[in-house]
């Protein structure tokens, strides 16, 4: 059935998905409840904050990925379709390892939770590997420009699962350095250099383009409804 | 006033939906409180992390389905838009069975549990074959393309109740084998050749490819935004 | 800055809003706790099921309404957009109201939970009869085929309020009655002839369809896509 | 990576996660539970209510801003898209100050609630100022026509901030007064002429609004779908 859906459509529904996830995130945080002190009782919520700051980005950086993947597609066949539902369902349910960490960060048993929560960020990021072999090896479902980008995605895409199984291993030490390094990750793949994909652009048709305007067309860069 | 809606508005609307209702799922799931053991905690929920797996692959195929089922649709009646609050609802209300489960598949009540979450599952499902039977009732619902492909659409679509029916069935010998059954069906519809509407694919006009890039419009599906 | 907000963002926005708001629904309906017996636990929740199943209609009815309104809708003044914003803030506090009615549906104080409800249904009502009379008082806000129908949906539009009113008022006598009316009333404008707008549609100029395909550009219902 | 967002794809993913914030609003609001009569307990509830008024408003004006900003943007880099991260982030946490100040705002200690409130508030507005600052230093990230509005945007983007600010000052003399206050600020920015942007539109050119409707392209004002 998989060869029905578009990739557009795909990708649309993902982005809910990933939404959705991101803004779910919050709920975990509990805030002070009547009767009790304000000031204190937000303290008490740091580790709670800082994990929902950091799960913000991660979920963040996944969409930025998961976009940039779906723009080089132009079929979706049934391994691709499963391992996407694999992703989102990871991705959606990261709000359970970041309640753990907010829970127990500064707890007896923060080191647990600590790698439980780095191993979770290391799966979602694993889909991203799995996905980008996929295409690899299928490259009649890439746009012929994309394919041999694609495999440079690949290659790049190891980085994010090795970068965060560090960030479990560190847990194991310091569960509060471990969340830092989690988040210097992130920050590195949003402004650094070497994030998975960051070179992997399809050029535009100018069939696609002529309905756009002068300058956007000139970027490369229409929106996705334009196409 | 149904006439009024366009099927493309409402399969975005039917979209939204769904993919809150999968991402809610995980709010189910309880993270271990502060004080608890991280690992035992995080083991003694291993049935809600089940459920909320399975459910989410059940999910996910309910919105495969749904895209392969709208592509058809080139008007929207009364009844078509009825039938879709039905099934929407019922997709919606999927987290109560899939928290009861959660809460109680180890437990002393587990029968009862698998039985009401397998039959949630089955109605939902049933929603399909109304909606397939709908369509196929009435014909000028349908692009001209998609008629006899409906028909056979519609039968396939009583593979899905049949299936989870008999999940129903085992949950009452064995609560644990519904639930591996539930999963083993949502596999077997994502990556086999039986599930409904695989076939069912309108042929895009060349008026709607115009403005696609001729790699994509080759290959017969354009996204949806491109029409 | 209203007139900087293009009407089919807005109806997207709004869209998710009302998508997001049917789907919380279900997290006010509490799943057996473990330790206790499922059926009867079940049952017990019968209120907070009941009361689920006619806000999911309610909020439905809300979004074809919203949809046949803003597809009339050239420009967005301030007034709209407040008038809008209003309505949505009414949408997605409906959870709370049917949290009330199925907390209190069958205890000692049913009689003001069912009031409180049908009461905040009808406030929900009573935005569409405010923004139809926003804009049928600025004709310019609309496309210039739809400003006679305008004033017949205007019209139409006192029926929803009055209606969820009475049942506001059967409340004061019988609390599950009211519940029954009010799925009555939505029922009764999905399959009726006399909801609002239910003939207000706008004819699609050529240029618009030139892009479509041929059995829908004739059907008059491209997808808001396609325009 | 930036470089591969399209604006428009960015704008959808920002208006998913903002229409969620909003939605979610309402279950920091506690129904009555069974066995409590109604309506005191709604009435302890006010200031939740109220709370999630005000919020629900300022997340609506926040959605208005960012739409007319990403109006005016034809290019995503790095900095954009880790401000505007930022800035989801930020009104997706506006559940937790919003319940802060519904849990203690008729409670002893209800200044620190409304500080908190208020200056959460001024974050999100922080954003705006930031993104505009950004986009202004780096006009090519800008429509030509909107680079001159842009400067004038990021003038009056310093409004907002400021206004929260006394709000929050304001808190520590009357905690009500300070809900009230940022209540005034938003309708003013809804009803009144000096909100950012109000002036800043892009013009249409003649190639984008060419499949257009007459009337609608007349207005400058072609939904985003259509160009």
């Amino acid at each position: 059935m998989a060869e029905a859906i578009a990739p557009g459509r795909l990708a649309a529904f993902s982005d809910g998905v990933i939404a959705i996830a991101a803004t779910l995130l919050i709920l975990e945080v509990k805030a002070p409840p009547a009767g009790e002190e304000v000031w204190p009782a937000l303290r008490h919520e740091w580790p709670a904050l800082a994990a929902y700051a950091v799960s913000f980005l991660v979920i963040g950086i996944a969409w930025i990925h998961h976009h940039n993947m779906f723009h080089q597609v132009r079929r979706v066949d049934r391994g691709l379709l499963f391992l996407n539902l694999g992703m989102l369902a990871t991705l959606a349910y990261l709000p359970l390892p970041t309640a753990t960490l907010g829970n127990h960060l500064t707890g007896h048993d923060a080191v647990p939770a600590a790698v439980f929560y780095s191993a979770s960020v290391m799966v979602s990021a694993v889909w991203f590997t799995l996905l980008w072999n996929h295409l690899c090896a299928r490259p009649y479902l890439l746009h012929p420009a994309a394919r041999e980008f694609a495999r440079e995605a690949r290659r790049r895409s190891l980085l994010g699962p090795v970068c965060y199984l560090l960030a479990a291993l560190l847990a194991f030490v310091s569960p509060v350095g471990s969340l830092i390094l989690n988040a210097a990750i992130i920050l590195y793949f949003i402004a650094g250099r070497r994030s998975p994909a960051s070179r992997v652009q399809r050029p535009i048709p100018a069939s696609a383009a002529g309905s756009e305007e002068e300058d956007t067309a000139r970027d490369g860069e229409p929106s996705p409804d334009a196409r």
